[in-house]
């Protein structure tokens, strides 16, 4: 079993900026639409777990369903309320009832999902206060926002990491891979 | 005129721990006491400005001074009840009354100090806040602090910077240079 992030932060460590805007994300040109390793990272994974409002601002990127949705692996969203999945990602997207994050994953090893690409806020903070996170492979833009969703929330301990890689992209990204020393 | 900041930071973005504490930043093995590019970045700047607490927190270490003293230039103290310089660090250390930061820059270009190097959480981010910082240099060190002292802190507007250069220090650490954007 392993989870794992993967995600991008300004500088000072926000995902979003103060209206939960990702233009930012965007401030690297990429004319030759340079996929950053995403692909060959998806391979090594089984699932996407993620809570509602990252997958709702997904969505809101009004892609072209379903050739244009960004994972090829199941994508599990976790909300109390209903989930609303369109047509063209039955299939692709299920709803998952919240509960612990040990839950969660035991529910998801279940159907054969053990290596888990964490996405979202809350999702990641939740599974890193409970020290489920293995690894972290965060990529740096270089804007400080000043304000927005933060990444990292407290911790009752220090977690530490040994750094597996670290490489430039683009000429402006910092795209670190950690993972946990337990 | 050149306002510089050099740091080391957690993964989540903080300078000390929750008790101010900076045990973690040795986390990382330097058998050979690799001063890690210091000595080279300190021949650029012309003089050194930190806060009152940030100067505590380097005499708190218990350094043989004057021997030990890890700044060649000038280090101006900001504070607003009086800075006690011990005889060692005589002509070494002074103190600034606190003013706007422009103000502080313009007093010690008078002096002939044009690139400033930048310590302490409130400086910094009284810097950052008025679009006075020029460049960052931040070291990631590969643990997750849960809690501390933030490197940034809120902004008016979102700052843009390009990336000079990223290295990894003794495996472990990632140490980045980047340049405002203007």
């Amino acid at each position: 079993m392993s989870n794992v992030v993967y995600i991008a932060t300004s500088l000072d460590g926000f995902i979003a900026d103060r209206d939960g805007g990702l233009d930012w994300l965007h401030s690297v040109p990429n004319p030759q639409g340079d996929d950053l390793g995403f692909a060959a990272f998806l391979a090594g994974i089984d699932a996407l777990l993620m809570g509602r409002n990252t997958y709702q601002s997904i969505l809101d990127f009004n892609l072209d369903l379903p050739s244009q949705w960004p994972y090829p692996k199941p994508v599990y969203v976790v909300g109390s309320s209903p989930i609303t999945i369109p047509d063209a990602l039955e299939g692709k997207v299920f709803a998952l009832a919240p509960a612990e994050p040990a839950e969660m994953m035991a529910t998801l090893a279940q159907m054969g999902h053990r290596h888990l690409y964490l996405d979202g806020g809350n999702t990641i903070q939740r599974f890193m206060a409970q020290g489920l996170v293995d690894e972290l492979i965060i990529s740096q833009i270089p804007v400080v926002l000043g304000g927005g969703v933060p990444l990292f929330g407290a911790l009752p301990t220090m977690q530490s990491y040994e750094l597996v890689s670290s490489e430039v992209m683009l000429g402006a990204m910092v795209k670190s891979h950690y993972r946990r020393i337990r």
